[in-house]
C-alpha cells in the first residue's frame, strides 16, 4: 500500500441518527440488539456450500460474480458483465483478478448504495482491510483477501459461526432431493440450522420455458401420477411434505402480479391438461398460474408451511443480456404492483384461518401505507414482509417504518429478510437493519410517542421475536 | 395499582421536533395555536349523543366497540370482533369489562400508531389516568374510568364544552330528518354548533343494495314523484336544500373511483328507469353514478355546498366479517386511486365557478404531489384535503405537508378534518394535527424558506382560517 | 417605503440542514460548489432574447406573465389570468404594474413553495430589494425594478455573464432555422455558449393540430420529399443533422406516455400515409408515435443526440383556459406514468448501444425508486433525470436523492435541470439544488454511510461533471 490510500474505516455510530441526543437513545437501542442471533429465514445461499465446507475460490468469484447488486451498477457504469465473471462458472486466477479490480476501480460508483455500506463492512470486519479500494490498491486487496479465504477460519462453516446465524434458509426447487440439507443436519461437527424453502413459481406457471418437462419430472420425485390436475395437486403436496419433514418453514412465490382468482376445478383441470399439451392459451396459463397461487395457500393452511409473496419484478428485462448470462444477472426491473384487489379471494377465504402466516413482500414501496399495512392491520394471517430487493438500504428502510408502523404497528411485520447470495454481506444486512430500525425508535422515543423500556422491548422483537414468531422458527 | 406498573405521562414536547433548536421554534408557534376552538367539519358522532346527553355507558362502549382504528389492529392480533363488542349493542358489565381488557392486554400492539397516541391523550387528559395500560391494570383502570363516565361533568355536552368544539358536522343520511340537529339548534341549554352533512353515496349508486328502495324513500321524504330521473334530481336538489336549512355546510361523496364522466340526460334518464326496474347492467350502473357525482358539483354550485370527496376504499374487503358485523368494521382496504383524469369533466365544466369547492380526500398518498397538489395549485375551486384514514398520523401528516407544499403552498389546503366517530379523540385528533404542522413550520423557519411571523400566522391559518374559508363556516 | 414592511434577508444557510453538526458540513460542501458555472442542458430561454439583448420591459412582464410556476397559483387564489397578462404580449405600463401589485398581494400564498424561495432570490440579489413583498410596498418595488431594467448591467447578456452560466441550452421547434443561436454563436461580443434543443413531438404525434401541415413544414426546410414515410424520417434526420451542426447536444420528448412499441415499417408507412390524409384511427396516431419515439432513439444511436424524456403530463387539463391563454399557462396537471414496460422495446434494441444517452425524468415521484433507479442503475445508456417540474423544490429534491441514491448512486443521474422560461429565476433554482443537494450529502457524512472527501467530490460532479458527461458538453 502506498501512504496515499484513503482509509476504510467503520464508525461505530454509523447510520444511527447524528443528532445527538437521537443518536445517544440510538445507540443505547442498538447495542441491545447488537450481538443477537441472525436469524435468516429468506435467502439464496446455498447449502452444498456449507455441507462442503471448501476454502472459498477467490474474491470476485466470492464477493462480486455472483452478486447482481454489485454487477448491475457496475455494467451500468459501462464494465461488461463477462469481465465481471457473470454467468461464467469458475474463474482463472487473471479472470478473478481482472473482475475484482473492476470493483475497486469504479469503487465511486458505489457511494451512497448499500452494496458500498455492505462491502465496507466485509472487507473491514471479515478481512481486516483499512484501506478504500481503489485502482492503486486492488491488487494489494486481491492478494489479501486471497490470503485470508486460504485460511481455515474463513472457510464457510467457520464464518457461519462467527457471524453468529441461528437460522438460515436457503432456496429450494420442489424437485431438489435437499440431501445436502439432510446431511447438513445429521453432521455432527456442524451447529447450525440451515433449512430449505419451497420456492415452486416454475412449476405453477404454464407459461414458464420448459413446464410441462418441469411437472413431469416433480410427478417422477414425488412419486405421483401428474397426467391429471388432481395428480399434479397431489404431487405439489407431497413435495411440500418432503420439504417440511426437511425442515422447511416458509414456501415462496414471486411471479409477476400477487392475483389469486379461483378457477373452477373442472377449469383448472382442463387448462391444466392442455398445459400439458402444449394448447393453452396466454391467458389460460395466467388464469392457472393465479389459480395455483390461491391453492397454495389452501396448501398452507392444511400443512402450515407460511407464505411468502414479492410479486412485481418483470424477470429479465435485458433479453440479450438473459440469452447470454442468465437469469438474475441485475436486469429484473420492478413494475407497478397490487394487492388489495389481487389478494381478496385468498383472504376472503383463509385470511382468519389460524395455520396461514401470509408474508408480504414489495419492490413497489407505494403499497406499503396504501395497501399491506391495511391488510396486515386487519388480517390475522398477514404481515408486511421487510423492505427488499431494491429497497433493502437505509434510507429505503426508514421510509418502510415511516408508512407500515402508524397502520400496522411493528408486531404485523415479518423482521428482517436478507435475501441474499452473497454469504459474507449477511452479516453486514443485518447489522445494517438493526442500526436503522433503532434509529427509527429512536425517533419514536425523542418525539414521547413512545417510552424507553418499550422501545428496548420493540428493538429486540424486530430483530428476534417477530422473525420466529412469523416464521414459525 | 400495584407498585410496578409503567407511567403514563403526555410530555408537554410530544411529537415536536428532536432537535432542540426546531423544537424551541416549534413550541413557540404551538403555543400559540394550542388553545384556539376546534373545527370539525367532518365526522362521524351521533347529534342523538349531545341531544340526548346521557352518560357514555362503560369503556369499552365508548372508546372500543364503535371504533375501527381500535378494533382492526386487535383483531389482526388474534382478538375476535365480538370480543370488543363490534355491531352487538349494547354490552353486559362483563362484556364491556372482556372488551377493555383485551385492549389492555394487546396495548403493545399500538406501539408507534395513532390509536396508541389518541388512547394516551384521552386517558390521561380526560380520565386523568396516570399509569399505562396493561393485563394486569385493566380491570382497575375500567372502574376508575367507569367512575368518571358516571359524573356529569363527563356527559357527552360538558365534554364538548371542555374539549372547545366550535363547530361539529355529522355526516347524515339524505333521507334524515334532522330532528336532532334541529332540537340542538334550539336548545338554549346548549352552545355548541352542530351541523349536519349531506352523504348521499347509496342513493347515486345503482349497484348499491336496496338502491331502488332507498330512492323510494328518499322521494317520499322530498314530497317528489321520483318515477323518472328529473324527480329523483328534483328529490336530491329538495333535501340538499331541507340539509342547508339545518345548518349544512357540505355535501360528502365517497364512492371507489372519483370519476364524474358526463351522460346524456337521455341515457341518464334510460339507465335511471332500467335502474329503478332492477335491469341496469354493471357498467350502466357504474356510468351513472359517475354522472350523478358530476351532477352533484352542478348543484354544488347552484346551493354552495361545499364537495368532498374521498374515493379509493374497497369496502367490506372481508366478506365474512362485513356480512356478520356489517360495515365500517375495520376491513375497507385502500386501492390506487386516479383524480387527474377522473374530475376532468367536473373541472371543466366548474372548476372556476366562484360557488364551488371540491376538498380533494385520499387514502393513497401518492397522488398527494402528483395529483392533488397541482390540481389545487390551478383550480380556484380545489382544495387538498388533510392528511384522512389511515393518513392521520404523525408520519403522515410530515409526508403530507412535505408532498404537497411545494405546489400547493398552505392555503390550498383544507385544515385538518378528524372524521372520527370516536368523541373523546376529537382533541386529541387535533392536537395532534396542531403539534405535527407547527413542527413543519418550524423546520421551513430554521431552514430559512419562511420568515417567523409567516410561521405563526400560518399555524392559525392552518387551525381556524383555513377551515373556516374552504368550509363556509 | 413604510417602516412597517417586513425584511427581505437571504440567510446564508438557507436550506441546509438545521441541525449544527450537518450545518457545518454542509456549509462546507456548499462553499465548495457555491461559485460554479452554471450548466443548463434543459431550459425555455428564447435565445432571441439574447441575441437582441434589448432592457427588459417591465417587472411583470419579466417575472410574471410568462411564468406559469408563478401565475398558476395566483389563479387558484383568485386572480384571472388576464389580470397577470398571461398570453396577452406587451403590456401597457399600467397592466403590468397591476399585474405586480397582485402578485405582491398574494405574496403569502407563495409561502412554503419555491416560488418565493426563487422570487426573493432575485429580489434580492438582482435587484437589491430588502423588503417582503405586500399590496402596500407593491408599487414602490415595481418603480424600483423598473429602474433597474433601463440599466444596462440588467440586460439580458449582462445578466448572463453575472448569472455564471457557461452552457444554456434552449428549446426549438426543428422548424426553426436556429438564426438566433447562428448570430449568437458568431458574435463576438457575446462569450457565452446558447445551444438549440430539437424538440419534435408535434412532428411524431399525428393526433396534434395541424401535424399534416407541420409535416409538411418539416420537408420544405429540410428540402425532402415527405409524401413518404421514409422521406419523413429523412426529413427529421435532416433536421437533427441541422441542430447538431448548430450546437445541439439533446432532443426532448414529451409525449404523454413513454411507450416505444415497434411497429413493422410497412405498418409505420400505412399509417403515415393514412395520417398524412387524416384517416388514421386514433389507436393508429398513438401506435405510430410510440414507434417514432422508439425511432428517435435509433437516430440517437445514429447521431449521437443525448434523448430525454419526460411523460406523464396531461397538457391542457382546463379547456376553457388552453382555449383563451394557449398552452403553458398552468394547467398542465401530471398523471400516473409507466417505464418499465414501457421503454423496454427500446432499450432491448439500444440499451448498450454507446452513442446513446437516455435521460428519464418524471412528474410522477413513485417511479424513482421503483423503475428509474433500477433502469439507470444496470443500463449503461440510462440516466435519471434530476427533480423537475412541479418536484424542483427542496423537500423534493431529497425525497429525489433518499428515492434514487441507494439503487443508481449519484453517478447515475444527471445533474440539475432548470427547465425555466423565467431568465432571472436561473441562478437561484441552480443554487437551490445544490444547496440541498450538499444538505444530502452532509446526512451521509454524519452517518458515515460516506467519507468527507467523497462528499467533496460527489458535490462538484452533480454540479459539473455529471451534466457534462451525460449531456456531451
Amino acid at each position: 500500500m502506498t501512504s496515499t490510500s484513503a482509509p476504510l474505516r467503520l464508525n461505530p455510530d454509523r447510520l444511527l441518527p447524528p443528532d445527538p441526543g437521537l443518536r445517544a437513545i440510538a445507540r443505547g437501542l442498538y447495542e441491545s440488539v447488537r450481538d443477537l442471533p441472525i436469524l435468516s429465514p429468506h435467502g439464496h445461499v446455498d447449502a452444498q456450500l456449507l455441507l462442503a465446507d471448501e476454502p472459498f475460490g477467490d474474491p470476485a468469484s466470492l464477493l462480486v460474480a455472483p452478486d447482481h447488486y454489485v454487477t448491475r451498477l457496475l455494467h451500468a457504469s459501462g464494465v461488461p458483465l463477462e469481465t465481471l465473471g457473470v454467468g461464467r462458472g469458475s474463474l482463472t486466477g487473471a479472470e478473478a483478478r481482472e473482475a475484482w479490480r473492476q470493483v475497486c476501480t469504479h469503487w465511486h460508483v458505489f457511494r451512497g448504495t448499500p452494496v458500498r455500506y455492505w462491502l465496507d463492512s466485509e472487507l473491514s470486519q471479515i478481512f481486516g482491510i483499512t484501506e478504500r479500494p481503489s485502482a492503486k490498491n486492488a491488487d494489494d486487496l486481491y492478494d489479501r483477501i486471497s490470503a485470508c479465504l486460504e485460511a481455515d477460519d474463513f472457510r464457510p462453516r467457520a464464518l457461519f459461526a462467527r457471524f453468529g446465524v441461528e437460522v438460515l434458509a436457503t432456496t429450494d426447487d420442489p424437485c431438489d432431493d435437499l440431501r445436502a440439507h439432510e446431511q447438513l443436519a445429521a453432521d455432527h461437527g456442524f451447529g447450525g440450522r440451515v433449512i430449505p424453502t419451497f420456492r415452486p413459481d416454475r412449476y405453477l406457471d404454464p407459461s414458464a420455458g420448459g413446464w410441462a418437462e418441469a411437472v413431469g419430472a416433480l410427478g417422477a420425485v414425488a412419486g405421483t401420477d401428474i397426467g391429471d390436475f388432481a395428480g399434479y395437486v397431489a404431487a405439489l403436496e407431497e413435495r411440500r411434505r418432503y420439504f417440511i419433514e426437511h425442515g422447511a418453514v416458509s414456501a415462496d412465490h414471486g411471479h409477476v402480479d400477487a392475483r389469486t382468482d379461483p378457477l373452477e376445478v373442472s377449469d383448472a383441470a382442463r387448462i391444466y391438461r392442455a398445459a400439458l399439451a402444449g394448447t393453452a392459451s396466454d391467458a389460460e396459463a395466467v388464469a392457472f398460474r393465479r389459480h395455483m397461487l390461491l391453492e397454495m395457500a389452501r396448501m398452507s393452511c392444511d400443512d402450515g408451511l407460511v407464505m411468502t409473496i414479492h410479486p412485481g419484478a418483470l424477470r429479465g428485462h435485458h433479453p440479450t443480456t438473459a440469452a447470454r448470462f442468465g437469469p438474475d444477472t441485475g436486469h429484473d426491473i420492478p413494475v407497478r404492483t397490487e394487492y388489495t384487489r389481487a389478494l381478496r379471494p385468498l383472504l376472503d377465504r383463509f385470511g382468519e384461518h389460524p395455520n396461514l402466516h401470509l408474508v408480504l413482500f414489495t419492490l413497489d414501496e407505494t403499497v406499503w401505507s396504501r395497501e399491506l399495512a391495511p391488510l396486515a392491520g386487519f388480517y390475522p394471517s398477514v404481515y408486511v414482509g421487510a423492505p427488499w430487493w431494491f429497497l433493502d438500504a437505509p434510507d429505503a428502510i426508514r421510509r418502510f417504518r415511516d408508512a407500515v408502523t402508524e397502520t400496522a404497528g411493528f408486531s404485523r411485520t415479518s423482521g428482517f429478510i436478507d435475501d441474499t447470495r452473497a454469504f459474507c454481506s449477511i452479516p453486514a444486512r443485518h447489522d445494517m437493519s438493526r442500526r436503522v430500525d433503532c434509529g427509527y425508535l429512536a425517533q419514536l422515543v425523542a418525539e414521547h410517542r413512545m417510552d424507553l423500556d418499550e422501545a428496548y422491548e420493540t428493538a429486540t422483537e424486530l430483530v428476534v421475536t417477530n422473525p420466529r414468531r412469523v416464521f414459525k422458527l
